[in-house]
């Protein structure tokens, strides 16, 4: 039996189960999946070198489905092949053909988009928010590259999909990094959801993009089994990574499922037998004798990765780690800003730990990245303007085992916003770091300033990620002590975690070797008046407030609520011995530190909770002092709340 | 005098302030700028035609500076060119040379970045975050074409700036949609922030690039007045849009703003004199007379445009509306998904009004922005699958003053947060429809489903515009009724609004001439017991649970908070009414509608909050109720948390 036979008839009897499993699901796109019926089975049961009964051993080939929405051709592949799946990784089993029946229902691994975390350890990423997987597989590559092995990862992407600004983000990066082992796919059906593909994205158009960006293309019949076979064994051969734009046909083998408007529409119970039978007939059109699909044999992933080390990583002293950074002055000055103490614990981490790497996206200089990418050249990537392309491939990174930290000016994160949350999908293990965040930031302005971040990141926290763990924690240092010790903090916590840091320099507020905590305050100040809990920069604008109110007779308590999700209980506490009086001050927009803690003192009514957040749109001023007083959060403003609270 | 000498004068004179304007605020991109005198001395002096006293004509030449940070040169071309600013849009007065030195001052209308809601009305949209500015140029170039004016729209990029996505999305768009009025122009200086610029952004390969997307280009010498002006006249009058690679210094004139580490940096005082001597030398190393630096006469626009109609939008009967858009039946059914009563409504104004325009990317069949697409196409704008692009865009026909709804899911939207954000800041009039909110959505699982939306969008809303509004409004309707009407609401408020639709039909809860308010809530049902909060398709879930309750003797008030900000004293007087005990329900992460309840709650202490969330990152399941009872929310758990309240 010829190779194609095998692969056509593979693909008439395995587009029938794509057919026969949206349809029992009721939902699902069973047309995307038949294009890619032979280049899904080309790549999953020839081409990529793994073993379908351990799919995660880091010396596999890996596929990520960028398209993801085609899922269902790969389940049934993986069907196929044996390969395993399961909720508890202890405990996987062989993913059967009965168990296809099952997608998208709420007990299957087979989950409607690719969802590695729900059980489907063949994907490293959720995908299904359309133009992420390159970069995923960008950042799988780059961990290949560190680890020293050859694994090649493919990715399939649409021809819509490609429209889509990150793909080309990625594909940037991919050659600025040499990344050879990866190859691009594009799935050229010509079809979208709402409409037909734009030529901008056609074959041929995409040919001459891949080419203008410096890939090397092989434009292909994404049905003809000797096409892909050899597009396929270009991979990793030559000095560019290899893109392949194959032309398929959405529905192929089935009439009923081709053209305009069946996308993302399975097929009535009633059209199923005429679609089955649609793809039975293929068998005399391709001149495929019945009953030859069986006989391909995958090959196994070849040597041994020596395992990343495991278990928390532990920093030197503050002292010591400042000095390696260069910034015993400022130390000795007492003026430090929160991302410069963020840049030595990510040098400290980093030589502390091989697993820790570093992403930042032409703002290292700002961030305090370049301390780790001045010492540590090789765990350091420089992902230029591009933030989708930086989160993802740190989600890429973190699946293949490192702890990546990716950094950028707080507001320019938000360009990832999307690829964060399928990050948060996947519970990748990253650390997400945002400079320069708040109004402090003053001259350059609010299109600069991170002013919704603490209120995003806090809104993941409120879930929990399946597994008793809060879905992302956030934190938010006030000095540099807090810096230090919560960048430890993030590397040792399991899953999604974001720091806030701040331009100004600001005095050391807190004892070198003070502890943190996931959840945890410290009461900075203790006062009878009132509670006032803050954060980050705020606790410096705060303490002068109540230092001047103090110069009155009025005694605060200060709390320095620097982790979201928060251990309510000691902040109420707080507030409780203060005549259940709690104000609370924060530099962004609202839903953040004070959303927090008014839910919290709500559920009882005990405590009651007046929230200052930035009331308003800011604008360049000379200085912090000038942009805190147009949005009200002066010392002065915060001390007039005060009083005001308690007349 | 020729032409270039004038212009080297002129650049040599407006970048002596460039570099004294940023050396005063003691922040800024002096380097950047000065890489750009001649391109916009060019633009703003010769090419473009406008009237710097009138800049907002409709019929003039519009500049986007996407690379936000160069702005000083901007605004001392303007100074120049005695163009007219003000934060009152009708007290305009001259930028003057002096008005220079107030840069980034609190009280200027010269922002950090382009910002033109603080009064410089030269720009239409607030840039500084990289890589919107080519979209916003083809919002504006719909618009044009809509208004049939030829006003051209130039765009100014940076050559690291051109590695985000978002250019390629707009590079694709412009080509589609044949906007050949839009000239973009790249500054390849060559050096970025952390780094030198790949060469990926390399003049050479920035041109193969637009070439395979489908533009014309021509590469020049940014400082060769000559070639400058031949390669802008190109602009309009081929078949492809005018792509202008321009190779220019970073710190042209001045050897301390050159090279390496110089991005974002003014000179100290000290180092002034040196930088202005440097570029004093430039006459004679140009061979340009001293002195030569007047006489540019600046061309106005062409022709008038019609003005665009005003007031307020007034829509049909509902009744009227559904049988427009074929939903008679499901009217009479009972049964109507927000969405589709989204798109009924949408339809409605674009034939009651020529400002309403419609963007959508690629799921118009979802949305439901397909009814205005079939009979309005002219103001349809199809995004495909490139959000980012869509929101900016968005803008760009905002500023135009049309009224653009941009649509899509509400995950999908999350793409654009970072351009929503620039939006907010430019204060410009989009609306914003997130369609498969929450996790009613269920089969498709959570890489589909709006989950942070309704706190993102809140966020905003707490802070105010600066003109006595929130900087958005966000909506969520229970039933088709309020999506309706609310439909209308948001196309008459002013600013910056959101709103939530959710797959699944449920049945009409509202009278159909029932009236809704920006901060409006409605009491569905009156109880003793306990005020339950909650809006959208929560609504129908939070009904079924007191109908249970109800059985058991156990009655509840339901209120719809279907706004956000709220309007909390409603709410929070029928707490009031039982016995201060209010429960929130809502199908996405927390900080969104009960953090608003609770918020306004904890004020006083009087009414106690508690809080239900989706408990979980959701998965996918075969129907809503099955993915509601994975994430806590099924009419049971409400019922038992009522219950529990009531112990």
């Amino acid at each position: 039996m010829t190779l194609a036979s095998t692969v056509n008839a593979k693909a008439i009897e395995l587009g029938k189960h794509v057919i026969t499993m949206t349809t029992k699901a009721g939902s699902g796109h069973p047309s995307s999946g038949l294009s890619l019926a032979h280049i899904v089975i080309m790549l999953m049961e020839k081409r990529m070198r793994y073993d379908p009964k351990n799919p995660s051993n880091p010396a596999s080939d890996r596929l990520v489905l960028s398209e993801g929405h085609a899922v269902p051709i790969v389940y049934a592949v993986y069907a196929d092949v044996g390969g395993v799946a399961g909720k508890d990784p202890s405990q996987l089993k062989k993913v059967t053909l009965d168990d296809l029946n099952d997608l998208r229902e709420l007990d299957s691994v087979l989950d409607g988009h690719p969802n590695p975390a729900e059980g489907f350890p063949f994907f490293d990423a959720a995908t299904g928010s359309l133009g992420q997987g390159l970069s995923v597989a960008a950042g799988l590559a780059l961990a290949a590259r560190l680890r020293g092995t050859d694994r090649r990862i493919f990715t399939i992407i649409g021809d819509g999909e490609s429209r889509e600004g990150q793909i080309w983000e990625a594909a940037d990066f991919i050659v600025d990094r040499k990344l050879t082992n990866v190859c691009a796919i594009f799935n050229c059906n010509g079809q979208g959801q709402a409409d037909v593909v734009s030529h901008q994205q056609s074959a041929e158009v995409l040919t001459a993009k891949l080419k203008a960006f410096g890939w090397k293309v092989r434009a292909i019949d994404g049905h003809d089994v000797k096409a892909i076979g050899s597009a396929l064994n270009l991979v990793g051969k030559g000095g560019q990574p290899v893109a392949i734009v194959a032309k398929t046909v959405k529905g192929w083998g089935t009439a009923s499922l081709q053209g305009k408007g069946n996308h993302g529409k399975p097929l009535k119970e009633s059209e199923v037998p005429g679609a089955l039978a649609d793809l039975d007939a293929m068998y005399d059109k391709l001149g495929v004798p019945r009953g030859s699909s069986g006989g391909l044999r995958i090959h196994k992933p070849k040597g041994e990765v020596p395992p990343l080390p495991s278990g928390e990583i532990r920093l030197p002293s503050f002292d010591e780690a400042m000095a390696e950074a260069g910034l015993a002055d400022a130390v000795a000055k007492n003026k430090l800003a929160t991302r410069r103490a963020f840049g030595a614990a990510l040098l400290a981490l980093g030589k502390a730990d091989e697993r820790v790497v570093s992403l930042d996206g032409d703002v290292s200089n700002s961030t305090f990245a370049e301390y780790f990418a001045k010492k540590l050249p090789d765990r350091f990537f420089e992902c230029k303007i591009a933030e989708q392309n930086m989160i993802s491939a740190a989600a890429g990174l973190a699946a293949a085992g490192y702890i990546p930290f990716a950094s950028s000016f707080a507001k320019f994160l938000s360009r990832g916003y999307d690829q964060i949350e399928m990050a948060n999908i996947t519970r990748a293990n990253i650390k997400i770091v945002g400079s320069h965040a708040g109004v402090s930031l003053a001259a350059d302005g609010p299109s600069q300033m991170g002013l919704v971040d603490v209120t995003y990141f806090r809104s993941f926290g409120t879930a929990d990620d399946g597994r008793g763990r809060p879905a992302c924690v956030s934190f938010q240092p006030a000095d540099a002590v807090a810096a230090y010790h919560l960048t430890g903090l993030m590397a040792n916590v399991t899953g999604m975690c974001y720091m806030r840091t701040h331009r100004p320099d600001v005095a050391l507020l807190y004892d070198k070797n003070a502890s943190f905590e996931v959840g945890g305050s410290s009461v900075l100040r203790q006062g009878d008046a009132l509670t006032i809990v803050s954060s980050g920069y705020m606790i410096s604008v705060v303490l002068k407030a109540t230092e001047a109110l103090a110069g009155e007779g009025i005694q605060c308590t200060v709390v320095d609520a620097y982790s979201l999700p928060m251990n309510a209980q000691p902040v109420l506490a707080a507030g409780a011995k203060t005549g259940g009086k709690i104000l609370t001050v924060e530099d962004n927009y609202g839903g953040g530190l004070g959303g927090a803690v008014a839910e919290a003192a709500a559920i009882t009514g005990k405590c009651t909770v007046q929230i200052m957040t930035c009331k308003r749109i800011p604008k360049s001023g000379n200085s912090p002092e000038d942009v805190l007083s147009l949005v009200g959060l002066t010392a002065g403003d915060i001390a007039a709340r005060v009083k005001d609270i308690l007349k």
